[in-house]
Order: structure tokens, then C-alpha cells, then sequence
């Protein structure tokens, strides 16, 4: 791996000047953490590229070390089993190593890894969002001040370009809003709900037996993978720090097959959506599934795909979609950072590429006064007065109604029948407290609401 | 403008190391060749986005020229008079002007200019893609020669940061197939067409009076503006230095209402496509209007925006869309580029971030080789045996056929009928010969075509 790039175009005689040999003829030393599938991808990848890297960078990409655990479950073909080793501080200690690729994921012992390269002044490239979720603030820190890169294109949208987007395409622009379907077993779930018509129970079966989702999927389905994804990009949008705590959550797990079904009938397609807004003073930050117009470009990300769609001050709407997860995928974000911060590296400016990404406490906006329309749905007795209740309560609390929706009368004499309510743009307090005051309401003395209303936000992506 | 950013992140000392002036401490100088619509825009965002850019760059950007030819039409508000020049020896000669951002358009001044900075080892940053066709590989050379960076984001699909994601994001990657819809004029014409029922030239006088098409059309609708964006997607994605006059070029003036219909009515779109695809020995570009089923994601852009999607050999597909053109899109990419580069040069690095794009001539594949499904419309007369005539001729020709469906009975006696033909995957040499052969083709000694046969490729990205 330690040939010289003979023609590397980096190379070339300045007019006039010196011939200088950049980062003294040198290759680049690369390590990697963790050689799981993404970083069989990468190696894979750096391998099979070898000499068209070389080129880009203007020196070699050498990998010199590969730790694991266990070096015995190391099925990576691309791996030389003279760079695998359980040894940390041969890793940390080696002055060759310039560049520390952390495929490992998990928050503690990657964490303090990468903390540790960074202090080194080696640069770090990272796949891992639950990390930078947790501690991105102190790694960016950590990175600044001691000249070091810290990629990350490969932690949010797997193969999707939408950190370089962010942090180099709108550089000069201003993200006013953004909205994304990251998480990939969730937008397959609804997918599956929407085409098939299956419950969620049983769209997520499909998913765990297609290997889309975990035998656990709490973290995919209830939102939190988003939210961290989505606080990642909050970083280079917004220029804002905010952690997994402080904004709202909400998974699709509560999703029921009449949702998806009285949104199909009024023209929406439910996605489960991040979305962010800066409104100058506060930014909101939010992750619910969401109804959205079927003609959206969004509501057609199918499947395990993700898609994200900013909107510029200047540049208007830039919508970015692709496998959002994968090795292969994941794998070329990882190379395309290790491009970036070799070639900074090489030039002799490590930490140009990803330093200045600039971070301050935001305030964020209260959930309560976020305003979008809603759809609300009643499962209600069959019994004349009720509308006017469900109106009266929505009405006391300062919400317009758009549109009331009926269902047929139910096949059974007493089952619960659907009143489907989309309001106009009313402030999240307003509809939690009509909410509260439907759900004691009583005609006659009995409560008229079988079972708990379901809420969700309507967007227009 | 000349003010020092005193908490510039590229500013901290290195660990251990002595304090480093970063580019001696000096501001960036600029110079801006034209102060169209775009370059106002430019300057805008640069006066309005100071400190943040200052931040980013790690030192102030200044503006210290403004080429014009007649500075009494500079009607930009962000524009300082004391820059405006006629003289282009006092911009070429400023020492201070490390970055010329060429936003003058045309090919001949315009690319005399760019080589004249170039060969004095400034970097440039331009919008210009007919001058990126025409003369790219030689610029792309200067700028290695001369250790200066050549950013071109802004060539190709306005705001959409295609050129990232096939320089950077793809780096490590093949693309083995791009399509794009990239002239926002001929998108809305085919647009109207399709949704309104608008013949080609309602649609297209509709597009000039919205000022989305030229008095003189023909550099968008003949298909030019697009094939220029096509060869500069080309160099980065498959490496091909490629000219204009080497590939076949298709615009959509012929397009008639009656073949948006029968697509609509097959289950597809007809757009203006870019292709590009990677066979190894060779390399296949074509430019023309395209039938793709109507589920593809390329089928929704709509109106005058853009989109590329491009598949990676490890990625798998990825799609980019937004603003094609308007001065302000335009403008986020210039200054996206001004920001690269600049760092670049603030970290004694020139030339690092878009040197090394490797150009080789690559064999392109002949025209006739190509192989698509074919849509064929043949205005004939309504008599028996034609439709045999039109099998047996395809059938000569190796073309086997998938579809045949013939228009109801004219309403005049001896007005033609649509037939209309869908072929499996055939060569276009066969094609060709097929409609060669129909043309010539008689029934009882009278031609049965009685229009030129219309042909278009399908395809489904």
C-alpha cells in the first residue's frame, strides 16, 4: 500500500517554483475501529480504488492498523490480517496513523476513542450518530483545537451527500426550513401500511423478516434514531446544540391502519418526518409521524429510503434522496471524508475540511407554541350532538375547523364509529387543551369518546 | 471589508505548537469579472453573510474589484462604486486578487479572462458551462500547472450541489448511470404540454412570456444548454473529456401534443433527459426527450426545476433536485465555491479543493450501438395490411416488438392514423434501418406513411 503515486496530480511544478514533494512523499496512515460490514465496505472500497484515490488525494491511503475485539471474527476479505490488532495504544501511538476511521458504533468505548485520536491531533471520520448526537459539541471542540478534521457525511442519510450539502453548498445561505425521512425501517413500516394496507403490527414483522428491522426496534420505530439524525444536522443547519432530551419525540408505533386510511381519502400519505425551522429568535426541532400532500415530492420516498428536502433563504428547495442506509452506501460516505481530510491533510492543513462548523446554545422553540394544521381523529359513539360537542370543544380553545369527516354507521349497535377533524393552523397548546376537554366531555352523562383521540401534524413539504 | 475576524476557528493556536497566522493574517482579495443579475446576487450574499463566511474561512472575504464593461448599467445595490473597473490589467495585475469569480458569461472574452487568472495563479470560481464545454480540459490543466482552483458548482443545475456530490461524495465510488433533467425551459414547456394539453408552441410562447425561455429559444429547446451541462457532468463522472460535436443532440421542438398523449396513455412522461452511462471500454452520452414511466422519480419535476439522479456502483442511486437556474441559487453556489476555495488559500493551499479532477479521452460509444426500448409513431393510412408492413419491416430490421396500438378510425376519410409502436431493448442502427425501410415501404404501390415517423427512446431511471 506504500507505493508512490507517480503522476498524482497534486504533484505538479508551481510555475517557477520549487519542486515541492506534498506531505513529504509520504502515504497517508489510516486506522480503522471496528471491521464490521461498513468497515468491510471501506476497506473494500479503499482497495479496489487504490490507485484513483491516490490521485485525488496526491498520496497513497495506507492502512496501517484495523481494531477489533476479536480478531478471529474478522470476515472482512479486504482486511490483511497484518493490520488487525486488540491493541489501543498501538493504534493511538502510532505516528504514522494520521486519520482514524471509527466504524465500531455505540457511544462509550467509540467515544472515548475518537476523544482520544482528536487529542492526538489525528483526524477522526465517524459513522456514528447516536455519538455525535451525545457528545458532537465536545468532538467538535476537541477536533478545533487541535487542528484536526471530524467527518461525519456517513452518520446521517447513509449514502446521501446531505452533510457536504449542508456544511458546503449552503455555506452562504441560510437553512430556513428542513424536512427528512431518515430513519429507513420506519418509512418502509408506513410504506407497507400504505400500499398493502397492513397494521403496523404486521408491516413490522415484514420489516424484521426482510432484516430492515431489528428484533428490538424501539430505537427505528420510536423515532429516536431520527431524532438523532436530525439533531446532527441541527448542528450544520442551524448552528445549534440540542440534545436527545430536549425536543419531542413521537415513533409510529401508535399508527393504526384508520389513520393511514382516512389520510389516503383526504389526499395525504403519512411519513414519519424530522423537521426543523429557524424562526430567528428560537428554532423548532421536532420528529412525528406526519401527514403530507400525496403530490409532495417527499410522500414518493418509498420504502427504505430516505430523502431530505432544506430550503435556502437564497437557495429555495433542494431535495437530496437515496439509500439511507447499507454497507455500500455507508461505505462511500466514509471514503469521501477520508478523501476530503487526507487531501487537507496531505496540503498540511489537517482540520480545514469539517472544523469551522460553528455551534452555540439556540433557543429552542416550546412544543406548545408550535403551529401547523392538524388532523385529529375521534373514535366516538354513534349519537346525534356529538359533532357539536367535538366542534364546541375545538372552538372554546381557539382552533378553526377546515373540515369534519363521519363514517359510516357502525355495523355493530354500539361500536365506536371515526369523526375525522382537520383544523387550520392552531398552536399545539390549544389543541392538547380541546383535547382534554373532549375527552371529559359527556352528552347525557355518558363520556362520548370510546377511545383516546389520535392526533397528528399536517405539513406541506 | 478589511477587517480581521479576531475568533476565527482556523485561528486556534495547534497544540504545543506557536501561534500561526493563518494567511499572514489578510483578508481574501475578490475580484467579480461582470455584475449581471447573478453577480449581484453573489454580492449580496457575500456582504449579508460577512462575519459567518469570515468565520468560515478563517479570514475576511474582500471584495476589491468589479469588472464591467460599462459601469454606468451596474445597478446592484451590494455593489461599492470605488470597485467598479473597466480596467482588466488593474484586476490580472492586483497581487491582492487571489479568487476571480467570472460571472460574465459567453465563451470567448469570458474564457480569455479565466486563462489570463489562471496563468497568474488565482483561483476562479465560475457559472459558465458553455465555456466549461468549450474549453474545460485546457482550463482544468492551468489550473493544475498553476496550483490555483477552478470551482464550478454553479455550471450545472443551478443551486442543486451536483458537482459535490460527483466530485466529493462520488470520489471513492463508479458512477455507472446519470440522468438529469437540466434546462429548466424545455422542463416547463414539456410541462405544459403534459398538464395542460398545450401544443409546442403555446407552451413555449407561455415560457417567454413568464420569461423562463429567450426570445431565441434554441439554445435551451434545441437541446444545447442541456448537452454543455452533460459534458461538464461528464469530466467528473465518468473522467471523458467529450465536445459538443461528438454527440447527438435532440431538443423538443418536434415534439407534438399527440405524442405527450400516447405516452400518458402507455404509463408515461416525456421529459428532456441528459444520459450517461459507463460500459467500461466506452461511454454513452445522449441528450433528447425521453419517455420514463410516470413512477419515476424524474417524472414529478415539474415545471422549471432540475434534477440529477446518479447510480454508484457502491451508492446505488442517489437523486438531486431544486432551482436549475434564477440568480439566486445560482449565486449560494458561486459563493458555496468562493468559501472552498478560499479556505483553501487561507491554509496555503491553493489549488486543493478541485484540482485533482482527472481527464482522459475515453471512447465514446457510437450512436447506433446504444440500446433502449423505443417509442415509434407512425401517422399512416387507415388500411389493411399496414400494421403488417410496420411488423415485418421491424422484424427485418432484428427489432421485436412489445406493444402495437392504432388510433380510432379518422374522422375524415383520408386523414392518417396513429399507429404506435413499442419495441423491446433494440440497437439504434436497427432502428434506424427499420424506419428507413417503413418510409420507403408501399401498398399497392402507394406510400402508407403519410408523415415522418416520430421515434423516441424509453427509459427508466
Amino acid at each position: 500500500m506504500s507505493e508512490r503515486h507517480p503522476s498524482a496530480p497534486s504533484d505538479t511544478s508551481p510555475p517557477g517554483g520549487e519542486r515541492r514533494r506534498l506531505h513529504g512523499g509520504k502515504p497517508v496512515g489510516i486506522a480503522l475501529l471496528g471491521c464490521g460490514t461498513v468497515g468491510g465496505g471501506v476497506l473494500t472500497l479503499l482497495a479496489r480504488e487504490r490507485e484513483r484515490l491516490a490521485a485525488r488525494v496526491g498520496a497513497p491511503l495506507e492502512v496501517r492498523r484495523v481494531l477489533v475485539r476479536d480478531p478471529k471474527k474478522v470476515r472482512v476479505e479486504a482486511c490483511d490480517v497484518r493490520w488487525v490488532t486488540t491493541d489501543v495504544d498501538a493504534v493511538m501511538s502510532d505516528p504514522e496513523v494520521e486519520l482514524v476511521v471509527e466504524v465500531m458504533g455505540g457511544e462509550g468505548l467509540a467515544g472515548d476513542l475518537v476523544e482520544r485520536a482528536l487529542r492526538a491531533g489525528k483526524s477522526v471520520v465517524t459513522a456514528n450518530k447516536a455519538l455525535l448526537a451525545a457528545r458532537g459539541k465536545q468532538l467538535f471542540a476537541l477536533a478545533a483545537e487541535h487542528r484536526a478534521d471530524l467527518g461525519f457525511e456517513a452518520a446521517v442519510g447513509g449514502g446521501i451527500p446531505i452533510i457536504r450539502a449542508l456544511r458546503d453548498q449552503l455555506a452562504g445561505d441560510r437553512v430556513e426550513r428542513l424536512f427528512g425521512i431518515l430513519n429507513g425501517t420506519s418509512n418502509f413500516v408506513l410504506t407497507q401500511m400504505t400500499e398493502l394496507g397492513q397494521g403496523f403490527a404486521e408491516a413490522l414483522a415484514d420489516a424484521q423478516a426482510r432484516g430492515y428491522a431489528e428484533a428490538d426496534p424501539t430505537l427505528d420505530v420510536g423515532g429516536f434514531d431520527a431524532a438523532h439524525k436530525l439533531l446532527v444536522l441541527a448542528t450544520l443547519a442551524f448552528g445549534a446544540e440540542v440534545t436527545e432530551g430536549e425536543i419531542a419525540i413521537e415513533g409510529i408505533r401508535e399508527l393504526e391502519a384508520a389513520d393511514i386510511e382516512h389520510a389516503r381519502r383526504l389526499g395525504y400519505v403519512v411519513k414519519h418526518l424530522v423537521v426543523g425551522r429557524d424562526h430567528g429568535d428560537a428554532i423548532e426541532l421536532r420528529v412525528h409521524p406526519t401527514l403530507i400532500p400525496r403530490s409532495s415530492v417527499l410522500a414518493n420516498v418509498s420504502g427504505v429510503l430516505n430523502a431530505v428536502k432544506i430550503e435556502g433563504a437564497a437557495l429555495g428547495p433542494c431535495v437530496l434522496s437515496g439509500r439511507g442506509a447499507g454497507d455500500l452506501p455507508t461505505a462511500v460516505s466514509v471514503v469521501a471524508d477520508v478523501i476530503d481530510v487526507s487531501r487537507a491533510i496531505v496540503a498540511g492543513a489537517p482540520g480545514l475540511v469539517t472544523r469551522s462548523v460553528a455551534i452555540a446554545r439556540r433557543p429552542l422553540r416550546a412544543a406548545g407554541l408550535t403551529e401547523v394544521r392538524w388532523y385529529l381523529r375521534f373514535p366516538v359513539a354513534d349519537r346525534p350532538g356529538v359533532i357539536a360537542k367535538l366542534a364546541a370543544a375545538l372552538g372554546d380553545a381557539g382552533v378553526s375547523i377546515e373540515q369534519i369527516e363521519q363514517g359510516p354507521p357502525p355495523a355493530e349497535g354500539d361500536a365506536p364509529v371515526d369523526v375525522v377533524i382537520v383544523t387550520r393552523t392552531a398552536r399545539e397548546d390549544a389543541i392538547r387543551r380541546a383535547l382534554a376537554a373532549i375527552e371529559l366531555g359527556a352528552i347525557e352523562g355518558q363520556p362520548f369518546v370510546r377511545r383516546a383521540p389520535r392526533a397528528l401534524r399536517i405539513e406541506e413539504p
